[in-house]
Protein backbone atom coordinates (compact mmCIF):
# COMPACT_ATOMS: atom_id res chain seq x y z
CA UNK A 1 0.00 0.00 0.00
CA UNK A 2 1.21 3.49 -1.14
CA UNK A 3 0.90 6.28 1.31
CA UNK A 4 1.08 10.15 0.24
CA UNK A 5 1.67 12.74 2.81
CA UNK A 6 1.08 16.31 1.93
CA UNK A 7 2.40 19.36 2.23
CA UNK A 8 0.49 22.14 4.58
CA UNK A 9 -0.19 25.95 3.51
CA UNK A 10 2.24 26.72 6.25
CA UNK A 11 4.73 24.22 4.97
CA UNK A 12 4.75 25.68 1.34
CA UNK A 13 7.13 28.52 0.29
CA UNK A 14 7.05 30.63 -3.31
CA UNK A 15 9.30 28.57 -5.71
CA UNK A 16 8.56 25.14 -3.74
CA UNK A 17 8.21 22.10 -6.72
CA UNK A 18 7.62 18.93 -7.98
CA UNK A 19 8.34 16.92 -11.07
CA UNK A 20 6.68 14.13 -12.34
CA UNK A 21 7.49 11.83 -15.63
CA UNK A 22 5.30 10.09 -17.95
CA UNK A 23 5.57 8.63 -20.98
CA UNK A 24 2.87 8.32 -23.06
CA UNK A 25 1.31 5.04 -23.53
CA UNK A 26 -1.68 3.55 -26.12
CA UNK A 27 -3.60 2.89 -22.77
CA UNK A 28 -3.69 6.33 -21.83
CA UNK A 29 -5.38 7.50 -25.04
CA UNK A 30 -7.88 4.61 -24.72
CA UNK A 31 -8.78 5.28 -21.19
CA UNK A 32 -8.48 8.77 -21.83
CA UNK A 33 -11.10 8.01 -24.60
CA UNK A 34 -12.91 5.81 -22.45
CA UNK A 35 -13.72 8.35 -19.60
CA UNK A 36 -14.21 11.54 -21.21
CA UNK A 37 -16.15 10.29 -24.20
CA UNK A 38 -13.98 11.98 -27.29
CA UNK A 39 -13.36 9.02 -29.29
CA UNK A 40 -12.14 11.41 -32.33
CA UNK A 41 -10.05 8.55 -34.42
CA UNK A 42 -7.35 11.31 -34.17
CA UNK A 43 -6.23 9.73 -31.14
CA UNK A 44 -7.41 6.26 -31.25
CA UNK A 45 -6.82 4.86 -35.58
CA UNK A 46 -3.13 4.99 -35.94
CA UNK A 47 -3.58 5.08 -39.62
CA UNK A 48 -6.20 8.06 -39.87
CA UNK A 49 -3.84 9.75 -37.67
CA UNK A 50 -1.01 9.42 -40.09
CA UNK A 51 -3.53 11.02 -42.77
CA UNK A 52 -3.70 14.29 -40.71
CA UNK A 53 -1.34 17.27 -40.12
CA UNK A 54 -0.23 15.53 -37.03
CA UNK A 55 1.35 11.91 -39.16
CA UNK A 56 0.39 10.09 -36.73
CA UNK A 57 -1.95 9.61 -32.96
CA UNK A 58 -1.59 12.35 -30.44
CA UNK A 59 -3.34 12.50 -26.85
CA UNK A 60 -5.87 14.63 -26.24
CA UNK A 61 -5.38 17.78 -25.05
CA UNK A 62 -6.97 17.49 -21.57
CA UNK A 63 -4.95 14.22 -20.84
CA UNK A 64 -1.74 16.39 -20.05
CA UNK A 65 -4.11 18.75 -17.95
CA UNK A 66 -5.00 14.94 -15.76
CA UNK A 67 -1.62 14.81 -15.48
CA UNK A 68 -1.43 18.53 -14.03
CA UNK A 69 -4.46 17.77 -11.78
CA UNK A 70 -2.64 14.26 -10.22
CA UNK A 71 0.41 16.18 -9.44
CA UNK A 72 -1.33 18.68 -7.25
CA UNK A 73 -3.48 15.48 -5.85
CA UNK A 74 -0.71 13.08 -5.04
CA UNK A 75 2.64 15.75 -4.58
CA UNK A 76 2.27 19.72 -4.33
CA UNK A 77 0.12 20.04 -2.19
CA UNK A 78 -1.38 16.76 -2.24
CA UNK A 79 -3.86 15.30 -0.13
CA UNK A 80 -6.27 17.56 1.72
CA UNK A 81 -6.43 20.30 -1.54
CA UNK A 82 -9.32 21.55 -2.52
CA UNK A 83 -8.99 22.32 -6.55
CA UNK A 84 -9.92 26.29 -7.03
CA UNK A 85 -9.13 26.56 -10.71
CA UNK A 86 -6.95 25.61 -13.45
CA UNK A 87 -6.07 27.91 -16.64
CA UNK A 88 -4.42 25.71 -19.65
CA UNK A 89 -2.67 26.40 -22.61
CA UNK A 90 -2.04 23.30 -25.54
CA UNK A 91 0.73 24.69 -27.26
CA UNK A 92 1.89 21.64 -28.98
CA UNK A 93 0.43 18.26 -30.12
CA UNK A 94 1.90 15.16 -27.55
CA UNK A 95 2.22 12.55 -29.97
CA UNK A 96 1.86 8.69 -28.41
CA UNK A 97 5.04 7.98 -27.15
CA UNK A 98 6.18 11.27 -25.81
CA UNK A 99 7.92 11.32 -22.47
CA UNK A 100 6.29 14.23 -20.40
CA UNK A 101 7.57 16.03 -17.47
CA UNK A 102 5.11 17.68 -15.24
CA UNK A 103 6.24 20.53 -13.38
CA UNK A 104 4.84 22.87 -10.80
CA UNK A 105 5.87 25.78 -8.96
CA UNK A 106 4.36 27.69 -6.19
CA UNK A 107 3.90 31.61 -7.30
CA UNK A 108 1.86 32.58 -4.48
CA UNK A 109 0.25 32.33 -1.23
CA UNK A 110 -2.76 34.72 -0.37
CA UNK A 111 -2.14 36.66 2.72
CA UNK A 112 -4.96 35.86 4.73
CA UNK A 113 -6.60 32.61 3.10
CA UNK A 114 -4.76 29.40 2.73
CA UNK A 115 -5.00 30.19 -1.31
CA UNK A 116 -2.03 29.13 -3.15
CA UNK A 117 -1.66 29.38 -7.10
CA UNK A 118 1.08 27.11 -8.77
CA UNK A 119 2.68 27.59 -12.33
CA UNK A 120 2.26 24.22 -14.68
CA UNK A 121 4.30 23.44 -16.99
CA UNK A 122 4.84 20.19 -19.34
CA UNK A 123 7.77 19.79 -21.39
CA UNK A 124 8.42 16.83 -24.28
CA UNK A 125 11.55 15.02 -24.78
CA UNK A 126 13.02 17.90 -26.68
CA UNK A 127 12.43 20.08 -23.93
CA UNK A 128 9.67 21.38 -25.93
CA UNK A 129 6.72 23.07 -23.76
CA UNK A 130 3.58 21.18 -24.55
CA UNK A 131 1.41 22.55 -22.19
CA UNK A 132 1.69 25.61 -19.64
CA UNK A 133 -1.14 26.99 -17.29
CA UNK A 134 -1.80 28.11 -13.71
CA UNK A 135 -3.61 26.38 -10.75
CA UNK A 136 -5.50 27.67 -7.81
CA UNK A 137 -5.88 25.70 -4.77
CA UNK A 138 -6.75 25.68 -1.47
CA UNK A 139 -3.91 24.10 0.32
CA UNK A 140 -4.29 21.95 3.20
CA UNK A 141 -4.20 23.14 6.63
CA UNK A 142 -3.75 20.03 8.46
CA UNK A 143 -0.90 17.80 7.94
CA UNK A 144 -1.91 14.13 7.20
CA UNK A 145 -0.87 11.04 5.70
CA UNK A 146 -3.46 8.96 3.88
CA UNK A 147 -3.40 5.29 2.27
CA UNK A 148 -3.62 5.43 -2.03
CA UNK A 149 -5.94 2.68 -2.88
CA UNK A 150 -4.01 -0.04 -5.50
CA UNK A 151 -6.80 0.48 -8.41
CA UNK A 152 -8.39 -2.71 -9.55
CA UNK A 153 -6.70 -4.17 -12.72
CA UNK A 154 -8.36 -2.98 -15.86
CA UNK A 155 -7.50 -5.31 -19.18
CA UNK A 156 -8.68 -3.86 -22.47
CA UNK A 157 -9.59 -6.53 -25.01
CA UNK B 1 -19.80 2.04 -36.44
CA UNK B 2 -20.78 5.64 -35.38
CA UNK B 3 -19.88 9.16 -37.47
CA UNK B 4 -19.55 12.13 -35.72
CA UNK B 5 -19.93 15.77 -38.12
CA UNK B 6 -18.15 18.67 -37.98
CA UNK B 7 -19.04 22.63 -37.75
CA UNK B 8 -17.00 24.41 -39.56
CA UNK B 9 -15.63 27.79 -38.43
CA UNK B 10 -18.46 29.47 -41.35
CA UNK B 11 -21.07 27.26 -40.04
CA UNK B 12 -20.86 28.58 -36.25
CA UNK B 13 -22.71 31.68 -35.02
CA UNK B 14 -21.76 33.33 -31.83
CA UNK B 15 -25.31 32.22 -29.36
CA UNK B 16 -24.46 27.98 -30.71
CA UNK B 17 -24.87 25.48 -28.17
CA UNK B 18 -24.80 21.96 -27.10
CA UNK B 19 -25.49 19.83 -24.05
CA UNK B 20 -24.20 16.66 -23.20
CA UNK B 21 -25.54 14.28 -20.06
CA UNK B 22 -23.50 12.33 -18.22
CA UNK B 23 -23.98 10.07 -14.70
CA UNK B 24 -21.05 10.16 -12.81
CA UNK B 25 -20.07 6.16 -11.85
CA UNK B 26 -17.73 4.24 -9.68
CA UNK B 27 -15.71 3.26 -13.11
CA UNK B 28 -15.39 6.76 -14.09
CA UNK B 29 -13.35 7.73 -10.88
CA UNK B 30 -11.31 4.52 -11.80
CA UNK B 31 -10.56 4.89 -14.92
CA UNK B 32 -9.34 8.89 -14.28
CA UNK B 33 -7.73 7.48 -11.46
CA UNK B 34 -6.04 5.28 -13.53
CA UNK B 35 -5.53 7.20 -16.56
CA UNK B 36 -4.29 10.31 -14.51
CA UNK B 37 -1.88 8.78 -11.99
CA UNK B 38 -4.31 10.77 -9.05
CA UNK B 39 -5.30 7.73 -6.31
CA UNK B 40 -6.28 10.75 -3.66
CA UNK B 41 -8.95 7.45 -1.43
CA UNK B 42 -11.12 10.95 -1.17
CA UNK B 43 -12.04 9.28 -5.06
CA UNK B 44 -11.81 5.82 -4.25
CA UNK B 45 -12.52 4.58 -1.02
CA UNK B 46 -16.24 4.96 -0.03
CA UNK B 47 -15.18 4.19 3.80
CA UNK B 48 -12.60 6.93 3.76
CA UNK B 49 -14.51 9.47 1.52
CA UNK B 50 -17.61 9.07 4.30
CA UNK B 51 -15.26 10.60 7.06
CA UNK B 52 -13.81 13.89 5.23
CA UNK B 53 -15.70 17.18 4.56
CA UNK B 54 -17.53 15.83 1.84
CA UNK B 55 -19.66 12.67 3.43
CA UNK B 56 -18.79 10.64 0.31
CA UNK B 57 -17.14 9.91 -2.87
CA UNK B 58 -16.85 12.65 -5.41
CA UNK B 59 -14.65 12.71 -8.92
CA UNK B 60 -11.59 14.04 -9.67
CA UNK B 61 -12.24 18.13 -10.61
CA UNK B 62 -10.00 17.95 -14.00
CA UNK B 63 -12.82 14.88 -14.55
CA UNK B 64 -15.38 17.61 -15.70
CA UNK B 65 -12.74 19.08 -17.80
CA UNK B 66 -12.36 15.74 -19.11
CA UNK B 67 -16.54 15.99 -20.31
CA UNK B 68 -16.19 19.72 -21.50
CA UNK B 69 -13.06 18.77 -24.21
CA UNK B 70 -14.87 15.46 -25.39
CA UNK B 71 -18.17 17.89 -25.74
CA UNK B 72 -15.60 20.28 -27.59
CA UNK B 73 -14.14 17.25 -30.30
CA UNK B 74 -17.30 15.31 -30.89
CA UNK B 75 -19.92 17.69 -30.65
CA UNK B 76 -18.89 22.13 -31.52
CA UNK B 77 -17.29 22.36 -33.56
CA UNK B 78 -16.07 18.73 -33.28
CA UNK B 79 -13.59 16.39 -35.62
CA UNK B 80 -10.83 18.90 -36.70
CA UNK B 81 -10.74 21.17 -33.88
CA UNK B 82 -7.65 22.26 -32.18
CA UNK B 83 -7.81 22.89 -28.89
CA UNK B 84 -6.12 25.99 -28.00
CA UNK B 85 -6.73 26.52 -24.32
CA UNK B 86 -9.04 26.28 -21.19
CA UNK B 87 -9.87 27.47 -17.78
CA UNK B 88 -11.55 26.24 -15.03
CA UNK B 89 -13.17 27.30 -12.22
CA UNK B 90 -14.97 23.99 -9.96
CA UNK B 91 -17.18 25.85 -8.05
CA UNK B 92 -18.45 22.79 -6.06
CA UNK B 93 -18.06 18.90 -5.76
CA UNK B 94 -19.32 16.68 -8.15
CA UNK B 95 -20.17 13.48 -6.05
CA UNK B 96 -20.44 9.95 -7.46
CA UNK B 97 -24.10 9.73 -8.56
CA UNK B 98 -24.04 12.93 -10.07
CA UNK B 99 -26.21 13.81 -12.79
CA UNK B 100 -24.31 16.25 -14.77
CA UNK B 101 -25.24 18.44 -18.05
CA UNK B 102 -22.12 20.10 -20.27
CA UNK B 103 -22.80 22.61 -21.85
CA UNK B 104 -20.97 24.97 -24.47
CA UNK B 105 -22.42 28.04 -25.80
CA UNK B 106 -19.74 30.03 -28.44
CA UNK B 107 -19.24 33.60 -27.30
CA UNK B 108 -17.11 34.95 -30.08
CA UNK B 109 -15.50 34.36 -33.56
CA UNK B 110 -12.11 36.28 -34.10
CA UNK B 111 -12.02 38.56 -36.99
CA UNK B 112 -9.58 37.20 -38.97
CA UNK B 113 -8.47 33.76 -37.73
CA UNK B 114 -10.71 30.70 -37.43
CA UNK B 115 -10.78 30.90 -33.80
CA UNK B 116 -13.87 30.54 -31.56
CA UNK B 117 -14.20 30.71 -27.90
CA UNK B 118 -16.88 28.93 -25.60
CA UNK B 119 -18.68 29.35 -22.40
CA UNK B 120 -18.24 25.74 -20.99
CA UNK B 121 -20.99 25.45 -17.76
CA UNK B 122 -21.47 21.97 -16.39
CA UNK B 123 -24.34 21.81 -13.83
CA UNK B 124 -25.42 18.90 -12.07
CA UNK B 125 -29.22 17.82 -11.14
CA UNK B 126 -29.80 20.10 -8.40
CA UNK B 127 -29.17 23.02 -11.16
CA UNK B 128 -26.18 23.84 -9.26
CA UNK B 129 -23.03 24.89 -11.21
CA UNK B 130 -20.41 22.57 -10.30
CA UNK B 131 -17.64 23.84 -13.24
CA UNK B 132 -17.58 27.11 -15.06
CA UNK B 133 -15.09 28.42 -17.74
CA UNK B 134 -14.08 28.94 -21.25
CA UNK B 135 -12.47 27.47 -24.21
CA UNK B 136 -10.06 28.73 -27.00
CA UNK B 137 -10.25 26.78 -29.65
CA UNK B 138 -9.30 26.44 -33.62
CA UNK B 139 -12.28 25.74 -35.22
CA UNK B 140 -12.14 23.07 -38.95
CA UNK B 141 -12.11 25.43 -41.52
CA UNK B 142 -13.12 22.11 -44.06
CA UNK B 143 -16.68 20.32 -43.22
CA UNK B 144 -15.50 16.54 -42.45
CA UNK B 145 -17.08 13.68 -40.92
CA UNK B 146 -15.09 10.98 -39.26
CA UNK B 147 -15.61 7.47 -38.12
CA UNK B 148 -15.74 7.04 -34.16
CA UNK B 149 -13.57 4.02 -33.43
CA UNK B 150 -15.87 1.58 -31.22
CA UNK B 151 -13.44 1.27 -28.08
CA UNK B 152 -12.42 -2.56 -27.16
CA UNK B 153 -14.17 -3.20 -23.88
CA UNK B 154 -12.18 -2.09 -20.86
CA UNK B 155 -12.96 -4.32 -17.73
CA UNK B 156 -12.19 -3.80 -14.21
CA UNK B 157 -11.06 -7.01 -12.22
Amino acid sequence: MTTITNRTFDEISIGDSCERHHTVKEQDLLLFAAVSGDRNPLHLDAEYAATTQFKGQIAHGMFTGALVSAALAMELPGPGTIYLGQNLSFRKPVMLGDQLIVRLEVTSKHDSKPVVTLACTVTNQDGKKVATGEATVMAPTEKMTVEAPELPAISIA
